[in-house]
């Protein structure tokens, strides 16, 4: 439903016989397609949960193009007054745990609890021509086809900085589209937790039964970062091997520094294939939406959250300035290996490339 | 014994009566103090193993007078190829497990291997009045005296990324004089312990016995960080406690994913003041820097930490670039409230300060 510039333009011919036919709705769709929506449109669509507008306005957001993206600016700030009111969890697993069968389950669940639901994804080695298996609507079909579910893919490629910015800047899209569960899912392999931690309320971590090798593949640290961990596929022959790794886990999460939110991290079975456990996991979110709530941490979270995306925006783009810079690219790789190789300093070497950047004279060679 | 340039300058007279006094040889030093040393001076003096020089050149690092910073980048510079020869050990813990003392039997212990000792901190918080609990020699006096010991309190105030710059330089200098073990201690609050983390090869968390409260105070992810977890304390009463909390820790760490170094995380008890244990952890260390040398671990983990160094210190001068620049000093808490209060995207949020740091007409408003 995107929209796609390849498509050639059609003639319209606006004869009645024509006009009633399929073709021709579509093709008058295709013009208006075409068309510049002005921003007021977009956000209108989107305040009005206008699903296509919104589809629309996040293919803006993820353009590399200057046009689109100052359109896209203009559209995210409008919203924003509308954003922020959801929750808004971030979903992670080795691959393999059964996390699309787990999203797919929990999504339905939240919308027969009248909770409009968006799956993001944040897969920073998506490629335009690859996609990415995250958010991907072909394992998640009866989830996709719902009216009240809304699902996209990772943005694709560029710096994880860059998706990330992205992949918040269609959170607050969706919140002012009125969807008030945000799942936003990531591979447990890489820096993508990092970032999605970051913008999220909720972090639940999806294992496998057992306990050992199921933990190959997901990054030193997620552990700590989770609020829930739910072994998942916990039916038939390993519902005992599930709850056997449940106990082990909740031994271990109680060795853990207490989490400034005041929430203390559970650990659950449960089976994104016949369902179980999803209601409880449910439960467990609005605890936890409940105790923060009350003792003020989700809204200083959230404010303190959106001030760092602020700042790891200028981070990130500083960061471009820099290695963009075309006396810094013209030197980079001969200083990090007089670095490397300890015939420089790193300070020196820092110096060096500040002061080209800057475009003065190197004050030490 | 660094060098102090508020010492008032004394005349000295060269009669022979005075020059055999002890008066005449302190004011002989400190006039040797105050002349201008040149580089290779220090250098050559740093490689003699001269501790007297070390800490003098230590101090220019720490300077924040351009002048002092420009020599000091000279002798780092040469010194580079003379650094490296160590084992570099992080160890952090909550305040009251009993650093000080742990340390000290430690350092003494490494000294009887034939090892000599640099012991560093970092302790962002430290103020040059109220000066850093951590590195304190009063409370690690013996070591402190032996001639192989170095003790160093953390460099004071200014960005935790200039303190760590400080620190990674003065690991480097003390190699350069010959200091084989580096022990660089910090508190486990804040964010010390990631930059320290990013600086050395072993990291070694001290815990108090019992499980719970002593985790009060260390910062979530730590444990997953650590190489080495010793349960300090563990004399007299409290052993039988110190026993429990390490058999809970064992099983707690193995649920963790594996190290890429290979290495298997271990649980010891100790006790710094009778000294028990303390062996025991050193055949640790030297474990893990047989495993990682002979899987090339150590010596790639050095050159991605030293590339990691470059681009740090790069991205804390960009900062401070950033923030000092008149223009957007002006504008930041004006666009953060904007932000905050959601009137403004953080996109345009920081797409308006980049251009003011890059003196252009914002490109919106």
């Amino acid at each position: 439903m995107s929209k796609n510039k390849k498509h050639t333009d059609k003639q319209v011919t606006f004869s009645e016989k024509a006009s009633s036919s399929l073709a021709f709705k579509i093709a008058k769709r295709q013009f208006k397609n075409k068309r510049q929506k002005s921003i007021s449109e977009y956000v209108e669509g989107i305040l009005k949960g206008d699903r296509f507008l919104l589809s629309q306005a996040i293919t803006l957001v993820e353009s590399t193009r200057k046009k689109h993206q100052q359109l896209a600016a203009e559209i995210v700030e409008k919203c924003m007054p509308h954003s922020g009111e959801s929750i808004r969890m971030g979903i992670t697993g080795t691959p393999g745990v059964g996390k699309s069968t787990f999203i797919e389950s929990f999504g339905l669940h939240l919308i027969s609890q009248s909770r409009k639901t968006a799956v993001l994804a944040i897969d920073p080695t998506s490629q335009l021509s690859k996609g990415s298996i995250l958010g991907d609507k072909t394992r998640m079909e009866k989830l996709s086809a719902h009216p009240d579910a809304f699902i996209r893919p990772s943005p694709t490629g560029g710096s994880l900085g860059g998706v990330a910015r992205k992949t918040r800047e269609t959170i607050l899209l969706c919140e002012a589209a009125g969807f008030d569960s945000i799942l936003v899912e990531t591979v447990g392999v890489g820096q993508s937790e990092v970032a999605v931690h970051s913008m999220v309320d909720f972090f639940l971590l999806l294992l496998l039964p057992g306990a050992g090798d199921e933990l190959q593949g997901i990054k030193r640290g997620i552990v700590e970062m989770a609020d829930l961990i739910a072994v998942n596929k916990s039916d038939g022959d390993r519902e005992k091997l599930a709850k056997a790794a449940k106990r082990e886990y909740r031994n271990a999460l109680h060795l853990f520094p207490p989490k400034e939110s005041g929430w203390i991290p559970k650990v659950v079975t449960c089976s994104g294939l016949s369902g179980l456990g999803i209601e409880d996991i449910w439960s467990i979110v609005v605890d936890y939406k409940t105790l923060t709530r009350k003792n003020q941490f989700f809204v200083n979270h959230r404010n303190s959250q959106l001030k760092q995306w602020l700042f790891d925006t200028i981070d990130d783009r500083m960061k471009q300035l820099f290695f963009d810079n075309a006396l810094v690219k013209a030197h980079l790789d001969r200083v990090e290996n007089a670095v490397l190789s300890k015939k420089m300093s790193f300070s020196n070497g820092a110096n060096i490339l500040i002061d080209l950047f800057r475009e003065q004279k190197p004050s030490k060679e």
